[in-house]
């Protein structure tokens, strides 16, 4: 028993290891998006009149910083509710989570993109792509963890499968921003909006119970 | 038993995982202040007589570096007091320490605007602005945490809800400095200065209690 | 007893401080890859034309984040096994652990190389030897922690030694592929590939028994 | 008692923020180094006459990454050696902490400096000067927490005190390569080789013991 307990500690230990280092990723990630709204440059005595203006037209970096922030903030959500319940990992878990890591680390890219080029169906679409994409993966990474109960301390109930299985559902809404962006790149990006506004509410009625 | 105590463990690895990424933003925001801080460019036959003025004339960049550590210091500080108790939480606390993250990670964009533009009004206000943010979203998320006692480990003390009580208000001298930037740009950087002595004292005086 | 016990907490303290330490430095340096890859720049009328292809033209980067988060992230799984069985540590332990924290924390710069004149073979050699002597490095802490189970808990099952002394050779590969390199330098990052799969290969294998 | 285990686990609990938040500016601080070596820019057709000679001219760069590395390293070793026995810790060392924190946070600002023009002697007293107050924080933390043992789980050995007392003197060399540097700015550089020698001689013995 002593050693059963050990074992117990131990691949406690070792998830505790992968949930460092993507809290890690994850903390970097959302702090390195800061680097990409840079300080306009402009001769000293043009700064009282033009500094306000040369801000405001910051926008699409500001945008683009808490469209990030805010995506990459339910990402650790969701890993976090994910792995809460798992005790051990194997190969396959571990691949699965560095891929995920991957595309959390890759964010940066897109929103830089996002900030420049906006108001193009291009940076759009990627943008999306890519947060579908570490969507979808945490719904791999769900699936695979509960697949037979043998990573989880406990069998989950039936009421959180169905929430993660919803859950699976939001990258779809991604996917359709991208549909949209064919007709308009605005409304694609509004779509984002109310896909959070969704997962605001999901998480809500589920806290709820 | 068994379950309570398991479950309070449950809620304390919960716990430890938000601190732990508050805490890689917390270490990365101060890091990265000094990639705002590069070396003046010059021609090498150049070097011997023009480099001392040259790392002289980055005095604003300096200050805000030392403003900005010491601010975000001051934001872990408050941040670790206000954890310490907390044993559980919930969606709005979460929210909540996402929302003030997003603050600290968005630190060192007013800061290389105050090293910038430092003796003009707009990158003072926003500077101020953007620390009182901060500090009002702690002083929420401890008003919130301490509400009802449910997500702390025991009730805390008078004494202690006094402290923060109090040290709530100093936000406001945030906003102060904002007013006085519109007759002097100096003396709102003072002001910030005076701010920092005022905090500590009252956690001295805390302390020594 | 009392003693021993506090001893051995402290001992496995320590190790986690340089656990942390180390999964500070793989997390920064798997999501610093990405501020390699730049947003092209180009005049607002020529985005709809001209984007797509500059974001195609950007693939060498593309494959040098890829090859270098994944090399990262094997050198991080083999360090978490190597330090499972790690519960205390001495001064050369240490300075093996820095030394090899050091090339992680490297590979950054010749990614960058690899990403800019990937189709030369000096980038491709200093690529194949950084990684090369990282792996070297693990193969030497993997030796030296096991030397006398002096560092270990308990004494590792002879099959634990097989693998990691055939997983030692790996690097041979990145020599390897240095020689390659003097006949094809797309053929020597195609070696990278195929190493990686021999990689997979043998965890696999050493999973499943 | 449940009381008293429950406080000492609090500090202990406390004393474990703090150790993560400076391991997450020793890791940064340590990673953020590679950013100052660029990739040099050439045309295409001159990359395989050229490059090596570019790659070369690096030189000083690659010795600032070593020196810093080394240096922060050292200075983390330390770190460690000091709060390993500390159980609480109170606002002064909180202060102490943060001070030397925002040395080591600054490392990069002075390295890059040295890469850029180490021949110059300004530079190297920049270098010289901001380890040398590094490791005096160092020493003044060490000095605090061990005054009346009132923040460590038991009383140093004599031994101990004594060997941080002579490692305490450390700092000294690097003042007397400031004077050095008035007359050879290369033989001030080589003084701080000596000195990482005459470190590892003191921590061997002390390890030997």
């Amino acid at each position: 028993m002593v050693a059963m307990g050990d074992r117990g500690r131990e691949s406690g230990r070792d998830r505790d290891r992968i949930v460092n280092l993507s809290d890690g990723v994850f903390a970097i990630a959302i702090t390195l998006l800061i680097l990409d709204i840079r300080v306009p440059d402009m001769p000293e005595n043009l700064v009282t009149t033009e500094l306000p203006t040369a801000l405001l037209a910051l926008w699409p970096k500001y945008l683009g910083y808490f469209l990030s922030f805010v995506g990459i903030s339910t990402f650790w959500m969701i890993h976090q509710s994910i792995f809460r319940p798992i005790r051990a990992y194997d190969r396959v878990l571990l691949y699965l989570n560095f891929l995920f890591l991957m595309v959390v680390a890759f964010v940066p890219f897109p929103t830089s993109l996002l900030g420049e080029y906006g108001n193009h169906q291009l940076p759009v679409v990627i943008y999306a792509a890519t947060l579908a994409v570490g969507r979808l993966l945490l719904t791999a990474i769900h699936w695979y963890s509960t697949r037979d109960g043998r990573l989880l301390d406990e069998a989950q109930d039936p009421g959180t499968v169905r929430f993660f299985l919803i859950r699976g559902f939001i990258p779809a809404i991604f996917l359709l921003s991208i549909g949209v962006s064919f007709f308009s790149v605005g409304a694609a990006i509004w779509t984002w909006f109310i896909m959070l506004a969704v997962d605001a509410i999901i998480l809500r009625r589920r806290m709820s119970h």
